[in-house]
Formats: C-alpha cells, structure tokens, sequence
C-alpha cells in the first residue's frame, strides 16, 4: 500500500486502474468528521435516491448466503452498467458474547468495462450510515409533513443513525427511547444527548409511542417479535420498521401491517426477509423507487398509517459505495492498495517474477 | 494498514479478527521468492489435493456472474464449513487493447464461526499458481509414466506457469512450445531458457506434439477453436486442455473427446464451461476428486488416451487462499488492513463517532 497523489504525467488509464482505492474505518471516520455528519448523511441520501430513480437500470440478483449453525455470511452484488459493487456482510448473533460485532462488512466497487476493482471500502460503519439515510429518504414520502418527534424503539448499534439521519432530512428533534435493555437506553440517550436532541427514556414501547409523529422500530433480536400491537398505534403515524430483516426476524403485529400501507425497497426480496413475511403473497405492497419516481403516491393524507417495511438492499450499498469514492476523491489523500498485478506486456505475468530469485530454494 | 508481529499479550480472539491479512502482489512475488517456486507450487499441489480429498465437505454453489458488452465479473464463492472463501476475478478480452490484463482477481478468506474475514489477497497472480498446480497435480494421476516432453500450445500468461508446475510435480523438462502469434513463444522460451528447461519452438500444434507425452491447450481466443483433431494425436499421451473455460470458448475436436476418457473438476459447472460443452449431457465423464480419493481409476494403461478438461474451480481458489495465508504467517511480517470495525461494545457502533468531532461543518 501507498500514499501518493494522482500522478497526470502517467499514462490515464494505467494510474487510474492499475491500483485499487481503500478506505479504512479510519479514513471513513476522518471523511465524516471532514464534512460533518449531517452534510455527509444528506449527501449520501441524495445518492440513494438517484439511484432509486434509475431503479430499472439495476441488476436486482437475489444475494448469495453460505449458512452455517452460528451465522450466515452473504455477498450482495449489483450493478447499473458502468459500475459494479458487491458487499461482504455476515450475521452472526452471538459474536457479541466474544466482544465481537453481530455485524460486520466490507465492500467493492468496480468498472464494467475493464472489470476492474476501483474502490474496497469498510462497511460496517459505512452500511450504518446508508440505512439510516434510507429510512430517513423514505421518510420525506411517507411520515406526517412537520413530523417532531420520534419513538427509537430498539437502542443498539444503528439507533444512533437513525437519530441523526431523521434530524438531518426531516428536522426531526425530539427522540423517545425504548429497550428491552435499559443500558441500551442509557448509550445511546449518552451519544445523543451531547448533540443536541431532546431525548426522554421510557419504560415501555406503549409509553415510548406516545406523541411521536414516527414510529422507528430497530430492535436486534433474531425472533418473530411483537414489539408493536395494532391497538397501540394511532392512524396517521409512520412506521419505519428496519429490525424485521430476515426469515424467523419480525417486528410488527399482522394485524398492524394489514392495518398501514405498506411501502418495500425491493418486493421480491422484502417477502422473504421482511415483516410482511408473515402476510400472503397477495397481500399488497408498494416500491419505492415508484413513489420516488411519482409513479405511484407515499403518503396521500394526514390520517393515513404508512409502513416502510425496511430490510436493505444492494443498490443502497452501491450507492453508498458511490458516494464515498467520489467524496473520498475530494477530501481525503490517495491510499491505494496494490491488489491488481500489472505486467508490462499483459500476456507476461511471469514477468513479474523475472526480478525475482524464484529459484532460490528450489528443490 | 499496519505492520506489526502479533502480540501474544492481546486478547487472542481480538488480536487474531480484528483486522484483516493482506497480501499484495509484491508481497505473493516476495513470498514465491522466499520459498522459492518448486516449493511453493508443490506445496499449493499437496494443498489443492487434501482439500479435494474433502470434497464432499465443500458448498459447491454456481460462480454469480455479472456480464457486460465487453466483458464478465465473476463471484466465486465456497466453503469447508470452516473457512469461507470467494473469489473476485473480471474477464474482458478487449483489456489488452488498453495495456490492461484480461484476467485479473482477488480473493478473500474468511473464518465460518465468527463470520469475520481473514485475509484479502490479491489472485491475479495465484489464480496463475493455481492453476498451473492443478493441471500438474491431475497429470500425476493420468499422465504417462515418466513423462519426459511436454506441448505447450497457446503460449500466453499461464505458459510458464505450466512448464514450472509440471516439471516440480512430474520432472517433465522438455517443452515444444507453439503459438499463432510466434512473438509469445519468443517470449515463454526467453522466460523458461533462463531457468533451465529444455525449450524449442515449433512452427504448428501438429509439430509442436512430436513425441510429447503431455499435451497441454491454454490458448485465450475466445471461440469454438479446433486447436487438436483426433486424426493429429497419438494414443497413450495425455492432454491437459485448459484453455477452453467458458461457454463459447472451446480448443479439443469433438471426435478427440470423444476418443479419450475425459476428467472433469466439477462436472455440473464443466458441462457449461469446459470443452465438453460440445458432446451430448450423457457423455461421461469423470470428476477428479474420485480417482484423488482412489474410488475410481485414472489412467488404466500405457496406451490410454486421458483427458483433463479444466476450467478451474473455486475449491483450488479456497485451497491457494488457505495455502498463502499459512505461509504467509511463517515467512512475511504481518501486515494488516483495518477493515472491520471494532467499538469496544459492540452495541455501541456510534461510540466510534465519539472522539471524532462529527458536528464541524453540520449544516
């Protein structure tokens, strides 16, 4: 690995490909410091959305998972035609008892025409990010015009996220806690509260609920759960469900989602993972790239219960992939990796080797 | 990145996950380099050959494929139950025009329990080692006792690496090389002359083959090619036809697979991508794994005509990751990327923001 800035003298294609950009969880630390969390949220959910916009350029292929008793590990890839990224992401529940992450991730982004990888990236912290920005992009469709005040129920890893990204898009301040866990609770109302929100603790997601214009579920545990009834939540609300996000994985009451409108990133996908994995088939749902695209409405009155049934999905990983390779390009110093051999003569890769004493050893 | 030796004091799960290996291409030249070739190319063979050994313990899932106008990216993923490999490799032809390489990869290792990746190598280079391993590590079980001359026909980047593989496996020195383009035989004499091998050029496959006990095919034109007719081979020798990999790209005439017993990696993923895909479903064949295991034979006798049609599969990109990763600990520095992020709490993601002031340009 090396640190140099973009040499012109070189020949273009060469110093543009022949290395592979990385952006370390420091260096995507050090980019959101640099341009401030809001700003990189809001920039991030711009791209998000243009790439909902050209939702049908997409490859949309199912992910692939390799399964085994503790987790799973998946690779996520997709593409528009010019660019390629995959995500390497695994989810392994018990990790948290060894002090590791439940959740964590890297991915890649590529060229289509050389096929070349152009950017590895952290994405742990960075899939963070794009789900908070997703669910707060879906919120400027779908919550209550001059929504103030949100119930974060489920206080973990991405609550914080959320916090920040419905803030940053919908100006929203005032945050009402729930967790099974009180020390959750605590973490986060501690993060929070040196930034600025209004924050209150409650002691049931009932009492959470009360008030708030958004309902944002984010709970971790791998069970059909019912963290929220139909009798507990008043029409007009929104419901940003991001919790419910894989077979056996639920959040919402049936009776609540065959109350609300229910909107999905991609439906194919949100059947299987989703909390509508416990409807029919049949039962209806919308896609957002066709409210984004007015093709179809969000919300269509101030009465009415809308439910983003969130799960994450590839393109949002692109997109944020996307974004950072752009904004990584203006703000932070070239670090490369040297991942992609390149032979003078591409049909002499054992040229490579030509300087070296190979056969010191051979036997 | 950083350097450092592993410190024993750490938290061993921590120390040992935390980040992640990385092995550059000047980091594989220099660990080739340090063992020497022979070495490492039998080592990778022995490699290669206990994890076919284990094959029924392997996923065996389709490579995910992302094809363009110019070109394909390929995921190519599998695990043992205990390590968890893919393969990134890109595949587009036109790349030579631009001083690019056709082929280029990179792979990562990762361990099933925590879900946590290991090492991230590049595999432009080892996908070259491994391939040359494998064909030589089939020859030991089909080819011809004391073999001693070998045709190599198609005379690109993976030539050498045939020639060094099967003289380390099989103590075949002499090599009659053939190319239609004479300045790529001009360049794999000039590479192997230097290392001691026995080197003439031929002016046509059918001169080139004159008394050769091993005939291999690792042409690149991608096309239904009759680089061999069965009228132009001798039977008793071996053909190690690697070249034809991919559907459309094909080197043996049909009639001289017909006449041969033909060996297969993987015969699901060989029916679309190796030379048979021009015979009917019910030829048969043989996968390789079997006659490894000693459940079925491979050559039966001097005058057999024996086939290996490779194709290459991700079990041998499993073993050659598996393979560096433990040499690599012995002979290289450490050498980490930080990839994967670690809060100290794991719940806790946000904690990682903390000391980072996040609110400078907040808008």
């Amino acid at each position: 690995m090396q640190s140099s800035k973009p040499n012109s003298e070189q020949n273009p294609v060469q110093a543009a490909v022949s290395q592979v950009a990385f952006l370390s969880v420091q260096d995507l630390l050090e980019l959101v410091s640099l341009v401030g969390m809001e700003t990189f949220i809001s920039g991030l959910a711009k791209t998000i959305e243009a790439d909902f916009k050209r939702w049908s350029l997409f490859d949309k292929s199912p992910r692939f998972a390799a399964h085994s008793p503790d987790g799973v590990i998946e690779l996520m890839p997709t593409s528009d035609g010019q660019n390629f990224s995959f995500k390497y992401v695994n989810g392994h529940p018990k990790n948290t008892q060894k002090g590791l992450q439940t959740v964590t991730a890297f991915g890649v982004l590529a060229d289509v025409d050389s096929g070349y990888p152009l950017l590895l990236s952290e994405m742990t912290v960075l899939t963070a990010l794009r789900t908070g920005a997703t669910s707060a992009l879906m919120a400027t469709y779908l919550a209550p015009k001059n929504s103030q005040c949100m119930a974060l129920i489920g206080n973990g890893a991405q609550s914080e996220f959320q916090a920040f990204s419905f803030r940053t898009l919908l100006g929203v301040n005032t945050l009402r806690l729930y967790d099974v866990d009180s020390n959750a609770s605590q973490k986060c109302r501690a993060n929070l509260l040196q930034h600025g929100f209004d924050v209150t603790i409650c002691v049931s997601a009932k009492e959470a609920i009360q008030g708030a214009d958004i309902i944002t579920t984010c709970t971790a545990d791998k069970r059909n759960a019912t963290i929220l009834t139909s009798d507990m939540v008043n029409d007009g609300v929104y419901i940003n469900a991001i919790g419910g996000d894989c077979p056996g994985k639920t959040e919402l009451d049936k009776d609540l989602l065959l109350r609300g409108k229910v909107f999905v990133e991609f439906e194919e996908q949100t059947r299987i993972e989703g909390d509508i994995q416990q409807l029919s088939p049949d039962f209806g749902v919308t896609e957002m790239y066709k409210v984004i695209n007015q093709q179809v409405d969000g919300r269509t009155s101030p009465s009415q219960l809308t439910i983003f049934d969130g799960v994450g999905f590839a393109i949002e990983d692109f997109s944020a992939l996307r974004y950072v390779y752009q904004l990584m390009s203006q703000h932070l110093p070239a670090k490369e990796l040297e991942l992609i051999a390149t032979p003078d003569d591409p049909r002499d890769l054992f040229s490579l080797f030509v300087s070296k004493n190979i056969m010191r050893k051979a036997g």
